[in-house]
């Protein structure tokens, strides 16, 4: 299995993908090639042994072969014409716009470039947190209650503490709590520096979190280990960011046969008919006994690779197990049937 | 207002996007190129006096001109290289998949091509019936109650009559009542064939069914006149086929103002905040003085012109006030302070 890494792109997490890129490249030897997304929405291919982030902070990319999709692959010119990158499939590694939004599982759709991520559906599900509660919801998942504001929108009758959050947007950017209402002021400007849309929810302090992560294949689910992750109030941007470059396996979390299997249930209810193809990390919180859906992380940092045992062979089956384009062939059917009827 | 017509798609809709096209390029002098997308995502430049229905079924438009976009627009080879087409606004016209699906979008999106047409997330709301249902619900907008199949789900205690349909398909493609179970099986089977996952809602003979197009501008919400739509029981493809020509006023509802206000209300809460650059057609049920959204057309037949007075001016109303996007540039902070903290 030929893999190719795809990361960058035009988002607030475009450093972040590199970090991600970087630690994958040193732990999956089966990625041999790495296109990087700049943020004017080029594509560069950057050899393995320059896999460095001085190499894009430097904007050093810029020297490297510049290349393009086209249907059926990434191409690039040569003398006598062009030539396509000989890979089977893409690993989408790009967090949030872009990646994660849908644009670039639409781009490779439209190309028919294998690949591995979330299908479009499934990017504008679990990138709008609104839309990932609805959708949860009809799926029998909880998740907490929340409101939603646009600019201009008051609100009235606040229960504190809550914690503000951009709709839109992942890896804790513009993310604050607010535990009154000067905080909360505050916190809700600062988060419609990211989002014209913005989500409020009651916040729990010491809430447990649990962290699962899995895909399917043909012979159905197969999931990570559970982690409870180690936190401060909440991560930071910073502390995230080293977060995606993790490559050193979790603690497993030391909870009973019950949670664990009601996780992977609730789990296998957000992934199956709509997440088929990428491998995702749903993050859980547990409170009166009832579990709850904090977020869908359909590109998790680093793939969180630190979660699975054997995280290559995962990657390999997964890549396997992709879902089919249905090929549609037009007959031209009905405009015949016009022409017949016209006489023509 | 230099209108570029974007039409075909790799869908079932593709005919009828071509009816769509002609039909609109009848009554708009403002088009002034035509695109044609072919099941092969192929991009040609139509001659405007070329823009007939056999062209495309007789396949002859593979003489035409091939084009591909890029950054900033759609490109064609030239003897020393290559050239832009020189339009300020795409019209998306593919119905059905590609263009309603979110992928045409994500492609204009991703290489920056100013367009009319429903952004990705408002696509993907409305080409899935059940989305569309949850995201009305969350805006305070009632639809009737449904059930999801997907292959291999058992189904009971059904209320007949129902009404079948393939959840991501438009123009009546597949969709089918039952009114007893040999109906509903048979039903079931064909809306399989369209799409893997099926929905199933009551079907009320008679309802009241009302639609109404608009779109947003600076100065707020623009609003078509009401139709009260004729119809048998369903409208079939054949029917519907016909009605995408539609070139002529429809009949304006006979309709109190408060009726009218009241799908007015409805069609801005479903349209604000989502489907901002598109021109939508929503399509209500009115039962027991109860509004009820029965599907979003974001791409509607025509454009919807036959629900205009001043379709002509409406429409360069809309190219004049598209959603502009955020411009994201990476400064690379993070890695540098990396680099930094490691002395590098």
């Amino acid at each position: 299995m030929n893999l190719c890494l795809l990361f960058g792109g035009k988002t607030y997490e475009h450093e972040i993908s590199i970090v991600s890129a970087i630690a994958l490249k040193k732990l999956f030897s089966h990625l041999h090639f790495f296109i990087f997304l700049d943020d004017n929405h080029h594509f560069y291919l950057i050899p393995a042994n320059k896999m460095q982030s001085k190499l894009f902070s430097s904007k050093d990319y810029k020297k490297e072969k510049q290349i393009h999709p086209k249907e059926g692959g990434f191409f690039y010119k040569t003398l006598w014409g062009e030539k396509c990158l000989d890979f089977s499939v893409i690993l989408n590694l790009i967090h949030g716009f872009d990646g994660e939004d849908g644009v670039i599982a639409s781009l490779l759709e439209f190309y028919n470039i294998p690949y591995i991520g979330p299908r479009n559906p499934a990017c504008v599900l679990s990138c709008d947190k609104e839309l990932t509660k609805l959708y949860a919801k009809s799926r029998g998942i909880q998740t907490l209650d929340y409101k939603i504001l646009y600019k201009g929108d008051t609100l009235n009758g606040v229960d504190y503490p809550v914690i503000i959050k951009p709709a839109r947007l992942g890896s804790s950017l513009g993310i604050a709590i607010a535990k009154h209402q000067t905080e909360l002021e505050y916190a809700i400007e600062q988060a419609f520096e990211y989002d014209e849309k913005v989500l409020i929810e009651p916040f729990f302090k010491n809430i447990k979190e649990y962290n699962l992560a899995g895909y399917k294949a043909k012979d159905g689910m197969h999931f990570s280990f559970i982690e409870e992750p180690q936190k401060q109030e909440i991560l930071d941007f910073e502390k995230k960011y080293l977060d995606f470059a993790r490559t050193q396996n979790a603690k497993e979390a030391a909870i009973d046969e019950t949670l664990k299997q009601s996780l992977q249930e609730a789990f296998k209810k957000i992934y199956e008919n709509c997440f088929e193809g990428a491998l995702i990390r749903c993050d859980f919180f547990f409170k009166d006994s009832i579990i709850y859906l904090n977020e869908i992380n359909p590109i998790p940092g680093s793939m969180a690779n630190y979660l699975f045992y054997d995280f290559s062979k995962d990657l390999q089956n997964l890549a396997q197990n992709l879902p089919i384009q249905k090929n549609l062939k037009i007959s031209y059917e009905f405009l015949h049937k016009i022409h017949f009827a016209k006489g023509k």
